[in-house]
């Protein structure tokens, strides 16, 4: 094994996407509770475009390096690597460095391919599967039964909440801006799509009897007729604001609705919350993606050495589906 | 039986405290599933005053009689009138009307007197331990070994809160405005209390660790300082907003404390949401208050026909625990 790698580097710490290059590093080496990965595929997602403009720091003890999710082999491990063996093909949500050939991965924090899955498909699933279940789920407590309105039906997150929350037995209202992506929302099996472009959302959820859990990434501009398509006891769960960051937020129809507004990140948390979240999502999320119930789907593949232009595509803001870089 | 009884009626709809006068009226009927009580004792809320001023119209059906809680002796009962029998003593939630010699009630919202306590006593408990168990225990979800930050810790719900929260096994800092309400604080449990008007309570409370529920009546002016005084996954539940109605909710804030904004009503909610409350307050909580971990805190009593008086003094705003009319 080569002690160098390839790896993507933001040129000038921040910038556009043609500031990503590939460059030759040090490769990683194991700590005590860690596996090596030979990357095979890695996920692109939203949070690597923030981080790459500067707005998004890494958090303390992370890789500079970008890239949050990678599948691939175990090619060594530290001490107490866990349940691994050199050899096994895992996939594995990282705090960064999943842009480069080899990345160093908490052993807790990775899982075993899910079914037949190539690894490219699993790639895609860590970032958008963990979010999910830790907001729809745990913060959203969805229920089956319940309503579920995914705004951004046909993003990444959108595509794997509208699956999961079917798999899971709920009623999905999906939401995107125009007819493609509204066309798109109901093939990928949500119950009523909206063109938020050219329909009130509010009046349609609430025509379809109202919302248990919103999921939001959008934030002040959706805040009014989020909490209007509410049903009494339901819950905003947010884990963006791309269309205003600074809620009005009503207290009384708050206490009237008994309606709940929370929201995460992923990132942050620390090392044993995500080897917990980890836990859950192989014992509740893994057998539906077994049993074809939830597959990630894929937009589009670049090699990690074009990883700028794989930016600039989701920049573009016209997949559908995740973005996977392989090595 | 007489055919009428005493009640205190609004002159004029709405006014202030000297519009309340006592008036000669039909005695209520109980009908299916309801008992009829001969009210011995009747608690003052705020949501009174807020109605009586015009502010907080009575739902649908409801009364428009003043009065959310009773206790006194069962004397009729409507068809299907539950577990109760004539002559039975109990307490009541109540949808209005309280402020009378009789009073209509859901069976299945009156519970026994728990323990030995008296009717003036018991006629202080549903609407506050209602209020708390469902704002502090369901919506807040505390736990034993958690902190809550009550603010108003001397008003009915802030003595009860700290008490039921103390029986919960939870740490408690108490808020309230001057040196006075904050050595009461202390002296009915507090762990922590802190004069909002001389100290940062923020401050103080992040010096001790954190709140993981705040319990809070003030809203928009609070607002900032609660949310920084959250523990990651912390909540905050409101049941008024008394210092300013719409708050300003950075997202990202929310998403990186992984924090919960919610609140409630006791009122509107529907009868069987009243009687499912009903029987997990009688489950969780009049076990604490028979063993007398948690006592009902008078501050004064004002006979039925002085209600006028009872409201002006509510409204003084220097009580500690709850004003009570004795018929």
């Amino acid at each position: 094994m080569s002690q160098t790698m390839t790896a993507i580097e933001i040129e000038g710490g921040k910038g556009p996407a043609e500031a990503l290059r590939a460059v030759e590093v040090q490769r990683p080496e194991p700590g005590p509770g860690q596996a090596l990965i030979k990357v095979a595929a890695a996920g692109v997602n939203r949070p690597d475009l923030l981080q790459r403009l500067g707005f998004y720091p890494p958090p303390p003890g992370a890789p500079t390096t970008l890239g949050l999710e990678v599948a691939g082999e175990v090619v060594a491990l530290g001490e107490g690597g866990g349940r691994w063996r050199v050899g096994d093909k895992v996939c594995a949500l990282l705090g960064g460095g999943g842009y480069a050939e080899y990345a160093v991965v908490d052993a807790r924090h990775a899982l075993p391919i899910p079914g037949a899955l190539d690894l490219v498909h699993a790639a895609a699933l860590p970032e958008t599967v963990f979010t999910v279940f830790a907001n729809v789920f745990e913060h959203g407590a969805l229920k089956a039964g319940e309503t579920l309105v995914v705004h951004g039906g046909t993003s990444g997150i959108g595509t794997t909440a509208i699956a999961m929350a079917k798999a899971a037995g709920a009623k999905v209202i999906a939401t995107g801006r125009g007819p493609d992506k509204k066309a798109k929302a109901l093939a990928l099996g949500a119950d009523i799509a909206i063109d938020a472009k050219a329909e009130d959302f509010a009046e349609v959820v609430k025509a379809a009897g109202g919302a248990d859990v919103v999921l939001d990434m959008v934030g002040a501009s959706y805040f009014d007729q989020n909490l209007d398509a509410l049903k009494t006891g339901g819950r905003i769960v947010y884990i963006a604001s791309l269309g205003g960051a600074t809620l009005e937020v009503p207290v009384m129809k708050i206490m009237q609705k008994r309606a709940v507004i929370t929201g995460s990140t992923l990132r942050p948390r620390s090392a044993d919350e995500k080897a917990r979240l980890a836990a859950e999502v192989e014992r509740v999320v893994w057998p539906w993606i077994a049993a074809g119930k939830v597959r990630p789907l894929i937009d589009a593949t670049f090699p990690l050495v074009d990883a700028a232009k794989a930016h600039a595509h989701l920049e573009a803001g016209e997949h559908v589906g995740k973005v996977v870089l392989v090595a």
